[in-house]
């Protein structure tokens, strides 16, 4: 049996790395279990809690998995910027009853990725992506030495170019389609177009720009889908949204019921919730801050974090980052391990029926 | 041999149907005997200089070919608006020295349409389709009457459920990454994420909301791309830029060497130029005034339209419209007829990959 991405897994399907509590362990398992690959979010967590989790999908699957790390932020952000829309938020830290953090919040940029990266090279994990960035080669190299391969996430020709200089083993390249923040390396509002490129245009500009091999990432929610990137010349597709839906993933019910829920027609891409473009369901949350949010990640992550949860224990989706890709409408709710199946079988079947067109147009 | 769409053409490859000078009889023709379906602009025409480059182009070649229509604009368009973008485009005036259309621009929705569907009755061609709305039921019977396939461009699920109540032979699935005009039924702004979904999951959810064959548009440049549109469930793929830097293509010297140029590295959608969304290479005329150019197509166009033809005239891509699709970078300057083989090659070559890579999973 051929396999991928990189030999690892039977079928062609990564599970998205969805940081903030839909992925977990048991999301993991249940794809690797069924001949994917499964994802654990290294960001938002401690290096602690990261290595928590590695251990628990460990018991649950004895297969190939990734587990995925933001890049430290090194842009430098006004704290005026962060001031003026603490400001513009008040009314909903009123309504909500919560305060916004106190703390200083500006030196929070960096996730704790050193630690979790000591982790990770001491205590080898068979595949590691980064996000938000592109690390240095000297990571990369060791965490090959490790035996680990490493995936960087872009979103243009240029940061796909950083990736193979830095040595990285492949690239996931995201289109604007994606749900959840869009990985650019530097998140400058002034640069035109920036993050806006759908999924098969970047695929065929990344396949001949540089030589490493694609996973392809931004809205696939059907096998045919899959089965298109693959003809496009990706070597495996990774969903995200695809997987929310499922019992074992780990977002709340009302993110869950929403996905496919006809009072959330759209997506779009926000600042409003992190500071970075993230493109979720559109609520009235969204659509009040998103036009001015500063671009200042991750301090607006945290100082929205506690609205967020507020606004879901009151269970208020309105509040809520519901993120998403611009496929959500196609989410099935099934478990993981059934939702490979089906994408496989759709995957075969298209596959199948792209083979007897050829056969036809040559006969 | 097999072929598409609807059994018309060799190749699943549809030639764009570009108002504003780029299609022309040749480069159609060049398409259409190179085994794809060449495509003819009604838009922006005279029926009567419509009528002429049929006529033309059935002198060039006996294979089907297409006549794309505007459909008329109904939509109130506010006066005031029109002149505060007329005063805002004073400066623009000033230096290209014209005088913005001092005529009556708001009566001129219809770009003849009534008569040109007349012409296309009376003396039918192979295939028409519609942009910017959807035909009634009347004129689609009325068409297939006369032996024509008729094709309606949507952008979204429910202008693909309006084609299909109106029986429409196909729909042309345009997704965002598409070059010049979105082909939406309605503009309004003011419904969130308009006209901005992705190609893959644009014909992943029209193939399962209708069952019309799908033609899908909108970023495809290289051989393998279409293979990608086959296996996500289309029946053909259509190629705009691909084709604008064909030698055989109309379309202005500076705006063919401005696709693949880097001073030209981004595309975003805006209404600068003609009041409705349509993507082209950022520049200075789109930077300065898509921020607040009205929805008020085609009157903005005809109020710009001496600006355009001045820039063009003095040689200032800056103040043109340089309508281009996301994949720009990879338009090839080769006759249209050696770019068929080639993206005929690319296809077969996908397709082969696609089929070893199954047999080898199966295996």
């Amino acid at each position: 049996m051929s396999s991928s991405p990189n030999g690892l897994t039977p079928y062609p399907i990564v599970q998205a790395p969805m940081a903030g509590g839909a992925s977990c362990p048991p999301l993991a398992a249940a794809v690797c279990e069924a001949g994917g690959l499964g994802f654990l979010a290294g960001g938002y967590k401690t290096a602690d809690g990261m290595y928590q989790e590695i251990k628990r999908l460990r018991a649950l699957t004895r297969r190939p998995f990734g587990v995925n790390l933001f890049m430290p932020q090194t842009g430098y952000v006004d704290p005026a910027e962060i001031e003026t829309y603490r400001g513009q938020l008040a009314g909903e830290a009123n309504w909500y009853e919560v305060s916004l953090a106190e703390e200083d919040i500006i030196g929070t940029s960096d996730d704790g990725y050193e630690a979790k990266l000591a982790i990770l090279v001491e205590d080898p994990v068979p595949v590691v992506s980064f996000t938000f960035g592109c690390p240095p080669a000297a990571v990369c190299a060791r965490l090959r030495e490790a035996g680990t391969y490493t995936v960087v996430t872009v979103t243009s020709v240029e940061e796909a170019r950083a990736a193979q200089a830095a040595g990285a083993d492949a690239v996931c390249v995201q289109g604007v389609e994606a749900g959840g923040h869009q990985g650019t390396h530097r998140d400058d509002p002034e640069i035109d177009g920036t993050a806006g490129v759908g999924l098969l245009v970047l695929v065929a500009r990344v396949r001949e720009a540089v030589g490493l091999p694609i996973i392809a990432a931004g809205g696939l929610m059907r096998g045919a889908q899959v089965a298109a990137v693959l003809a496009a010349g990706a070597e495996a597709a990774q969903l995200g949204t695809a997987f929310l839906a499922c019992p074992e993933s780990g977002a709340h019910p009302l993110h869950k019921k929403a996905l496919t829920n006809p009072l959330f027609p759209h997506t779009e891409l926000t600042r409003a919730f992190s500071g970075r473009p993230a493109r979720g369901l559109v609520n009235r949350f969204m659509r009040e801050h998103g036009p001015y949010a500063p671009a200042a990640y991750p301090q607006v992550h945290h100082l929205t974090s506690g609205l967020r949860k507020a606004a879901a224990a009151a269970g208020d989706p309105q509040g809520m980052a519901l993120w998403a890709g611009q496929g959500h409408r196609l989410a099935r709710a099934l478990p993981a391990g059934e939702l490979m199946e089906v994408l496989a079988a759709e995957l075969a079947e298209a596959q199948s029926a792209l083979k007897v067109l050829q056969m036809r147009r040559a006969s």
